[in-house]
């Protein structure tokens, strides 16, 4: 235990542990109080991610660098993961498909862009290693595809394009599982000379024990689990009540939350002029959500969903992801960052908010 | 006054400055002949616009790079400005948004691909700095999705929609304006060593003295308004007349008459291989058209118009500008240059006015 | 005779020619088998196109690079042109039009990802010569537009549409076809020493005499059209027969029928780790269906159809086409690749595949 605790004492981050129990109790005493559920859920999740991610990396730092990556690569976003189980089993299939579409925009906008900025206003000009970039851009554009096609189709939006689009749907996400996979099997094994900047691990800290790391591990899903389930019964309600539209709320809010995490370590690399891990975390985050979370909700929502779940997002969810993955494409081109090129990426995440926060509040 | 008597005998364009008296002449005595009137108007516009940039420089030259820099940046397309604000004080909004979107496109695709060609067709293979092509590549990348999203977004086309788009199109306005002039910070002032190739100065000709030079900025620019007032007024039935759409004058017409002055200093830096020059003011008009022209266009019709315009273009407007920034993306990725890249980016444009002009006349 | 004879006795391939005779006589004796004598005519096109274009080569090879290059750039799909012309004069439009967008992206993601796995499993990594790569792919980019802007303009679709539509079409056409005589003079005269890595010659074989090869390529491409009319009235019911959709059958099967012998060329170049040999032959072929086979089709279509073909793709078609040359502008745009690369190309390819395959049969 001393190392977890000896992580809390260090991190101020992990103090918003509090509001975990905090949240339980709330729950008990005030069970229709939705929006302080909403705001105590979020700030409950910030640590719980920051606690996953870091036992994650260092069951990764003991299991050796295949196995390890590997790890990385299925477990890196687990509470994403969990929040969309949530909201998948609750059949909130608009607010798991906007969270899917938002956490691979704030990845790559966002996350990239503020990395560029933070990392730009202390050093001149930064340098990464654009081969892995180029890797993970290629495969958020193939996600990208496969998510544009369906609403490509016109006849997808047809009577007989329901059972159409569901069958396709299905197709395209173990395609997208297996380009994962061999992905992987690229980056970890037959090529991994050319990816050698872009390790996970946070320098400096010894990682935990292995049965801490497990039992962190399983533990703090089972609360993330919990706590997701009020998020998801509240952010209806709580959105209304701020102002905001839903499709705002998924898409900007709870990839903020769900990313919290790993925002800090992506911008105290490029601080550090380590913008290799910024990049990767930013671009490696982003495919794997489309590459293997979405699919595998897809594939999840026939065992727990009330209906099936398909890969036809909102057509401006669409434009957007596309954008994103063309901004990231252009940017990450050259392997060289300035102060400016952040903003770039960042106004860039600007325009989508703002459109997002000013949408009439009837978008389905 | 010598400078400027001196510079019309070189200069063949500033000839066409005798029909300036001629216009205002045949307003007078001709006030109905809308056809005559429209033409003059062009001719007159023609050199103005060539006074108006070349005056601007001179100021600029006098007043160090910075201020200087900054001068080009917001005056170098006064010409543009005033004549959309004529259209937007006659509530001609599609000649506005026609006349903004055929500003781009004229600029990224004719006018630099008329320079590649020229330029190509002295010089075997020809060079020129990357770094200040993709920055504005990258400018004009972030005007186009701001331009783009409203139009992506279904909502904005419903009952509901008016008003989310007008009070998007101001905060998206806002966001581009801070975009362009962080941009200027960045390319004059904090990494300005990236960017030597580009300047806006014509060789070999001394500046003017500076008050003849303000002198020359304030008469000619209230000459262009009043030229442009006669002909927004005279162009509906000019183009009707010459059997052309108003889509093709707004978008190729207007953009050609209101760019001549600067195509005139582009095309002879081609074949002088002075290639950054001709890229700077290619992609430089465009990303300051987009910025920052149209941004204030949109900001101004609060005050001046009738009511208020918003970023909502036409969707082939869109597509074309969409494409034109990508086509000069990709081919000014290598820094390097043949005839053939300037026959293939003239090509894209001659695909977009041959469609524009065969358009049939129903185009909103 | 005997260097044919000879031919055919070592490309097994070439053993197929059998199924010509048979065709002819299934055709007599059952004219009413749609589904066999479809696979008769299949097995039948495969070898001939494979003649054809060794035939197109031994001419070429004797008349010289710029004659024969010449030559290899009109007659280098003849195959595909004779089935389409077949298809246009029957006025299937519709399988015209499929055949032509599913040559260019079967060229561009199939043989290009098939090459680049097929390389990439020998070679660990791979380099080619990106100017080609980027020549080909700036062509088959103009070409996407002038597809694309028809479909953009929404008055295209309106009752005055169609003569729009028709006239703006013979208008691209023509431009694509002067830009794609442009390209010739580029590559093969003015500019020929960036491109010396992407001849189309299959090494160690010696070129037929000229009066052979002239009168292979004579005989063969009638047999190609009396075989194209069989496949053409044939291949409707086969596609009910064995479940396929016509889309499917147009894009997918037409496509890999047509260009088998293209693709054996091209995966045994990447093999031997001359990837020049097969991007040259994947993007060469792709942009040349764009700019000279189609345009020559609506050109035609004037004369042998019954009624006028236009440019105006089913949009799922056009974003496939305008996805596939993206993605091929990305991957070449390094001039390296690996086995994943070919592997990201390919599902690419497949998600497309698979979207046709389940498409309900409506499809207009």
């Amino acid at each position: 235990m001393k190392p977890l605790l000896d992580a809390i004492r260090r991190n101020p981050l992990l103090w918003l542990l509090v509001f975990v129990p905090a949240l339980f109790v709330g729950k008990m005493l005030e069970p229709e109080a939705q929006t302080l559920l909403f705001v105590l859920s979020v700030l409950a999740i910030v640590p719980l991610a920051g606690l996953l991610s870091y036992a994650t990396e260092s069951v990764a730092a003991k299991t050796g660098d295949t196995v390890g990556g590997l790890l990385n690569a299925t477990l890196g976003n687990l509470t994403e993961l969990v929040i969309a189980l949530a909201a998948l089993q609750a059949g909130q299939y608009t607010l798991v498909k906007a969270s899917i579409a938002g956490a691979i925009v704030t990845n790559t906008l966002f996350l990239l862009g503020a990395s560029f900025l933070l990392g730009g206003l202390k050093h001149h000009v930064q340098e990464y290693n654009r081969v892995g970039a180029r890797f993970q851009a290629g495969l958020l554009f193939l996600a990208t595809i496969a998510i544009l096609i369906p609403s490509a189709v016109p006849e997808a939006d047809s009577g007989a394009g329901a059972s159409f689009t569901n069958t396709l749907s299905v197709g395209l996400s173990v395609l997208l599982i297996v380009a994962y996979g061999l992905g992987l099997v690229f980056s970890l094994k037959t090529h991994r000379e050319f990816f050698g900047g872009a390790e996970h691990a946070e320098a400096g800290e010894a990682p935990w024990p292995i049965g801490l790391a497990l039992a962190t591990l399983a533990g703090v899903t089972v609360l993330v689990a919990l706590v997701s389930e009020v998020f998801v019964e509240s952010v209806q309600k709580a959105a209304e009540a701020f102002g905001m539209t839903p499709a705002f709320v998924g898409f900007i809010v709870v990839a903020l939350v769900g990313g919290a995490a790993e925002m800090a370590t992506a911008f105290s690399g490029a601080r550090k002029n380590r913008l290799d891990l910024s990049v990767g975390i930013a671009l490696g985050s982003a495919s794997q959500i489309a590459l293997f979370v979405a699919p595998v909700l897809v594939l999840c929502s026939y065992v727990l969903g009330p209906t099936p779940m398909n890969l036809q997002f909102w057509p401006g969810a669409v434009a957007m992801m596309l954008l994103a993955t063309v901004t990231a494409t252009f940017v990450t081109n050259s392997g060289r960052s300035a102060w400016f090129v952040g903003v770039l990426v960042l106004m860039v995440y600007l325009v989508f908010a703002m459109t997002l926060y000013l949408l009439p509040p009837k978008v389905q």
